[in-house]
């Protein structure tokens, strides 16, 4: 099959995944007109589901009153959150803005319908959360088109389920998956505040990769995304260009992340006991970027603010794509270009 | 907040969301690139997480002896869930391909592991599944990333999780949440596979949607995706523009199945008793398709065929965004157009 989407059209794809963020404490009051209300609903609708049983329902939320409800349970289901944590880590808890109930002009319950299209479901017989789960693909599917529409999104998980069905009516046999509150912001911070805040770190990709087996070290795959841009005929080892016998087209995609922090800690114990294969200079110098998206088509807010996190943090991912011949050009000039700013 | 995305961009992510499917018949065996794995793994690893956890692992399978141990599981699986149904389904179920095992160059199994940042986690406390959940939202980012890489994906449900743990030596603490194929494929089908081979059909958006409480219908928002191209001017009670006094450009988002099928089933009662508000006439005609992505800059082959699809099921979408003053003389012809058509 010929390639159907465009480098842009990817690129774009990838610029909704990176910049998308939990949202709390930007929203302004403005209305979400109502066609965009629907076009991200119908992004959720067009969710996988198992069986195709699409056992969603929406409940958009903007009475006020029912907000204000909602949110009188979130503040004594935080009371009670709060107290799990000790010392420095619930004082932290405590400065956390964890919803935007009250502010963000829609709220939006998610719930699965379990018994949508009977008791037998194709593909829910041996995996009976899948229907659950087809839930939870509707609600990344809004987010990410909430985010392309300009809207942000953030979901509030700090709720008793009883005061949720309760303020809602939800009956008995159907369950509420996400509280999502959804509305135009100031902006979108460019990395997740639970990491900016200092609660947690974004772990190394690597760490997370096996292959074959639990536990058995993935060398090739993925290149380590703290690795400062590999291009073919710099350090092809480290970062391999292609297994592919096509010549290759270069560009940046947009992870505000890429990098295990300098210096940060790993949050998780590598599952190996082993050193890694690859050494990590994911912090020695600024970032390369390299080929088309980095020379740059991209001058909004968020890749501004994506370069500038990335120039402060040092990193990039370069990768390549299977291209047309006239792309090789572009490589060759990229991987030079890469060579002398490194 | 400036927009941030582009039209482009925007209409990038919905073509990645409508014409993603469930792949289970026609992987090509050429093999996934490392950095085309790299990109979708690092797409799934940027899903949200509960607490910023990243509960998530992902292990790579392409040894083809595992695979057959895993297909050898599904075999048995199978031959269970069809014995669940009867006569003329079971018939129908017996001749669905429900899985591409085998001939995915790449299998991958996505899982969660509950303890990766202690046993109390920010916003679990009060929600227990959502590190589940938060898995699923790596899911779906790869599998999007993966639709917009040419790639497809298909999730394997029936399967043992006792087997699956036991062929990729999952220990009892990690929850295996989703075994997926995916490969480069020889075509994307138009429309889900269960909906072509008459398994179930596409629910209408507007059956699924309430206002403020469960069951309340949402008289005005979505407008029903089954209806032709609404206008403003031409019957702007049924397609409302929007609330915002700024002009608006007009853009086709691309579902490939925005209507209720003419004269399908419905395979839910509506949960109201009463007939809905807004005739539908998903079937008295042919597309509409006004705007820039119809007029149009989209030539790939899911375009077409969606097109395809759209032009013999007989149903557009037109949405309108906020968009710059010059934009309303392409409103006004676009309006034009589509009354002239409709």
């Amino acid at each position: 099959m010929e390639e159907d989407f465009t480098a842009a059209e990817r690129d774009a794809l990838y610029k909704a995944i990176f910049s998308r963020r939990d949202v709390r404490g930007q929203f302004r009051p403005d209305p979400v007109p109502d066609e965009v209300l629907t076009r991200i609903l119908l992004a959720a609708h067009h969710a996988p589901s198992v069986g195709f049983m699409q056992p969603w329902n929406f409940i958009v939320v903007t009475d006020p009153q029912v907000k204000s409800r909602i949110h009188a349970d979130f503040a004594r289901a935080n009371e009670e959150a709060e107290a799990m944590f000790d010392g420095e880590r619930r004082s932290l808890y405590s400065r956390l803005k964890l919803e935007g109930i009250r502010e963000a002009p829609v709220n939006l319950c998610i719930t699965c319908d379990r018994e949508r299209s009977g008791s037998v479901v194709l593909g829910r017989t041996h995996m009976p959360a899948m229907d659950l789960y087809s839930c939870v693909c509707a609600v990344q599917n809004l987010w990410l088109a909430a985010r392309a529409e300009g809207l942000g999104v953030g979901w509030v998980s700090i709720l008793h389920e009883d005061a949720l069905r309760e303020a809602l009516g939800i009956p008995e046999r159907i369950v509420p998956i996400a509280y999502l509150c959804l509305g135009h912001v100031t902006h979108f911070e460019a990395t997740p505040e639970l990491e900016t805040k200092g609660w947690r770190k974004r772990l190394p990709l690597e760490d997370l990769v096996f292959r074959d087996r639990w536990e058995r070290r993935a060398p090739e795959i993925p290149s380590p995304p703290g690795e400062r841009v590999r291009v073919r005929g710099s350090r092809s080892k480290d970062f391999q260009a292609s297994r592919t016998p096509q010549p290759h087209r270069l560009h940046a995609v947009h992870p505000p992340h890429p990098s295990p922090l300098p210096g940060g800690e790993r949050g998780i114990a590598p599952p190996s006991a082993g050193p890694t294969q690859r050494a990590r200079n994911a912090s020695s110098g600024p970032a390369v970027i390299v080929g088309r998206a980095a020379s740059s088509s991209c001058s909004s807010a968020v890749c501004r603010s994506v370069q500038a996190d990335r120039s402060t943090r040092g990193a990039a991912v370069a990768s390549s794509h299977s291209a047309s011949g006239r792309a090789s050009s572009t490589v060759q000039a990229a991987s030079k270009r890469a060579r002398s700013a490194s």
